[in-house]
């Protein structure tokens, strides 16, 4: 940031105004703040006869790697509908989604992960651009060594020796720690 | 947004690029693209010996309401962080997170409530400046009709409602719709 976005000043300053706890870009011409706050993604563990819906990254960073369709969340819709679209654009899939599987912070590049368990309503569009392919995988076809993130391996391999299990959790946390509560 | 906060120009269009979805205030001249999306609220239900933590705002919109203590996530921490440091905040008492209770989107004005519930561990600290009073409220004692806003209304409601019933859920919605998923 090297211009004020209101008045077009270049006398930007970083400061603590009144009883504010962060410093933040402040205008030193007409007092404007600007605040940068983290930004969510949304997306979905998405299962269908005992496949994953998962798409193959036609952009950087990491081109070519697998991951679950998730994107950012836009103005103007819900946590939901920002997963169900970014499912829609990037696997052409229409979904229905059942809870909350995972909200995970990544306070590194000030991201906050929400992830859903979804089931497949139908296909009924081709996956956008950003992604070269979109597949159900089953658990042993799923690229274990090329997937984009470990927290998307991670979120995978859980919920897969849940399902085992009978029952699903929902993570809570980061990558440094976090907890799994249970679901009745 | 009048001014490119990157060279300066007045030169701002909103334009949808390559493949987005959105238009998006874009830059005529150094071509930047300003992308805004929604901001994360962190905040707790924080319980103790059948009292719950509120506090009253001293700031404006609504001065004088009583609200849960709860405010936006800033970068470079985790969602349960910026709970914790907005009830010390705003109440000057450490917590321990239980468990997340709700996750509330309001796509009207591009908010999502993050919501636990939390034990008190200790005052250590007087309220800040954004509050007039801090206190420990019984369910008699907690002025239901000067409440800030009816989603933190119906949050208390519901913590009372389902403590007494003796298991606790999550809600996952918004003010139109949403489900209670209920945890083990």
């Amino acid at each position: 940031m090297k211009f004020c976005s209101e008045c077009g000043s270049a006398n930007l300053v970083l400061r603590k105004t009144n009883h504010d706890t962060h410093s933040r870009y402040t205008c030193a011409d007409c007092e404007k703040i600007f605040y940068h706050n983290p930004k969510v993604i949304a997306g979905c563990i998405v299962e269908h006869e005992n496949k994953y819906l998962m798409c193959q990254r036609a952009i950087k960073p990491r081109t070519g790697t697998w991951t679950l369709p998730a994107g950012f969340m836009e103005c103007g819709e819900t946590v939901e509908q920002a997963a169900q679209r970014e499912v829609w654009e990037e696997t052409g899939a229409q979904i229905e989604i059942i809870a909350p599987y995972s909200i995970f912070s990544v306070p590194q590049i000030n991201e906050v992960y929400i992830m859903f368990r979804a089931k497949l309503e139908a296909f009924t569009d081709e996956p956008g651009p950003e992604t070269l392919a979109a597949e159900l995988l089953s658990a042993e076809q799923i690229p274990w060594d090329n997937i984009f993130y470990p927290a998307i391996k991670d979120i995978l391999q859980r919920y897969i020796a849940e399902k085992e299990q009978g029952t699903f959790g929902m993570y809570m946390g980061c990558s440094d720690e976090g907890i799994v509560h249970f679901m009745q």
